[in-house]
């Protein structure tokens, strides 16, 4: 069943795992719906996310010790990584315990991916530290558990792409199946969080239960154009797929000055712009750094004038999802 | 601008364009929809299409002068091959004529785009004649036209795909962009004709205006994996991603038995069946030739036992699209 070195691999990770007793990730945030691809596609950021140290502990339980940056429970069961932690805890169930320090650098409700940063975190180093028994699509069913303390039902986009970097399209749920979608090297985002609160479940009443036939296909004609614009390195294709008929022209309304926003983006050479999540975030792409920085400084004037508070990040495209800082 | 070597093709092309006088064409019936790819994906078939025989003539204007096979009209006007031809004869104006003979083999109404072989034939066999001066874009501009003939609408997933081959996605019919989507190798279609007639308006106005927007995003999440298991030579993913939940419901119902069709289809090895276009032809898609007799046996069996005459193909995906028999 395995090839030798793939026994080699398996067992020196275990050796290794089983002398490692201390882990530091980095846990990236992340870019859900991507324009056509609403529910169902994300990207991965590169110097956006989270910290966490995982260390491993003689009490076989689950703990948080230290919470830094921003608030979120201690209480395991209330928090996003507590609760993805004890799912796959609760399925390896080995003589030992964990407890767990979180260095929120991504603000909750921000919409690029911050409770899936926490959910991702823990299962991804948890796992490591016991020698690597699951792979990256169980690891995101654990992690969809802790999504779903934060977005009352299971979604994937954001952890599946914090798990597995680049760009991720979850075909289904239920069973579980996730596409690595290739990402073109020259891929840059520039993301704007405005500092303003829209709730989950407003993003989600605003929605229409129904939609028009012609509209889902020129949807899917978009997505479609805009995965084989992936897979081709066809950034001419990706702007002209970067579209979103559906839901943009619902939520963008909960964003103030978005349609701005997106247009001195585009002005500024941006590929496209769109809603990161449920907002209030708002990503756009570009090919190069340099148009990725010029996108930043064209809506950070946008937003200068309207006195909202904001932060700004430029970020390639993460291929790798979490990284390890250290582990001994 | 242009390289020497692509000097010398094109002078070469109009060389032998010059001295050519006639040429016969195979042009072949397509599988538009294709199950999640709703009014935009299509691909091409291998043995299965009408051929053509253009000829210049001292006369400048074009002339039907010979049908055989299955009735379409000899009136210029009142024929899709020679609609699409108008077309790009009115743009070129040559100071010579074409004569055009038909042998239609696609019944018209099959639902495998008999209307889209005509009028992509006639084009692309007077684009060779005339030196090639259009591309296989602009040749589908044209085929348009006369495609519009047969459906009151312009639609461009049955032409495109006989133009091009493979499988083309028709990201947009206005500015028209087609895409040509890999074909995995081993890939075959089996496609059952049942000799009954679906009227095109009534197979549209059975289809509902309003969709859920659930139902949509299953689709273009399907649709998405599609193209990336095209892309990636995953049949495993491609038997996955070929389901419709948003038109099959309805059509289905205008095709008799379709749902025994399909389950007999699957169980001989198809990686899935979908109604060919708006039916009432159905298609199956399977790994390997024998997979495809396989499913061909299967649907025989059960379309034996109806009283239904029918049709059965097994082909390839044709992925050069209309082909020159000869040419001087």
């Amino acid at each position: 069943m395995y090839e030798n070195n793939e026994i080699f691999r398996i067992k020196n990770n275990l050796v290794i795992s089983l002398k490692m007793n201390e882990i530091k990730i980095f846990s990236p945030a992340t870019v859900a719906n991507v324009a056509c691809g609403f529910d169902v596609l994300g990207f991965c950021l590169d110097n956006v996310g989270d910290e966490m140290v995982i260390r491993k502990t003689d009490k076989k339980e689950i703990n948080i010790t230290k919470i830094e940056g921003f608030h979120v429970p201690f209480e395991i069961q209330k928090n996003v990584a507590g609760v993805s932690a004890l799912a796959m805890y609760d399925v390896i169930k080995p003589d030992y315990g964990f407890e767990i320090e979180i260095y929120k650098n991504i603000k909750p409700g921000s919409g690029i991916g911050s409770s899936a940063a926490s959910a991702a975190g823990s299962v991804f180093g948890m796992n490591e530290l016991l020698g690597r028994p699951f792979n990256k699509t169980e690891l995101t069913q654990f992690a969809i558990k802790g999504e779903a303390l934060a977005n009352d039902c299971e979604v994937a986009d954001n952890v599946a792409a914090a798990l597995f970097g680049g760009f991720t399209l979850v075909k289904s749920v239920t069973p579980l199946e996730v596409l690595q979608i290739p990402s073109p090297q020259q891929l840059y985002a520039t993301i704007i969080h405005p500092q303003i609160e829209i709730k989950t479940s407003e993003a989600r009443a605003i929605l229409p239960k129904d939609i028009k036939l012609k509209d889902a296909i020129t949807q899917w004609a978009n997505f479609g154009s805009l995965i084989h614009s992936l897979h081709t390195n066809n950034y001419e294709l990706l702007r002209k797929s970067l579209h979103d008929v559906i839901i943009e022209p619902y939520r963008s309304k909960l964003i103030p000055h978005y349609n701005e926003l997106k247009k001195e983006a585009i002005n500024a050479g941006a590929l496209g712009s769109g809603i990161s999540g449920s907002g209030p975030s708002v990503f756009s792409l570009s090919k190069g750094i340099e148009n990725a920085n010029a996108v930043r400084d064209a809506i950070k004037k946008v937003y200068s004038k309207t006195g909202i508070a904001f932060d700004i990040h430029v970020s390639r495209i993460n291929k790798e999802g979490v990284k390890v800082i250290y582990s001994h």
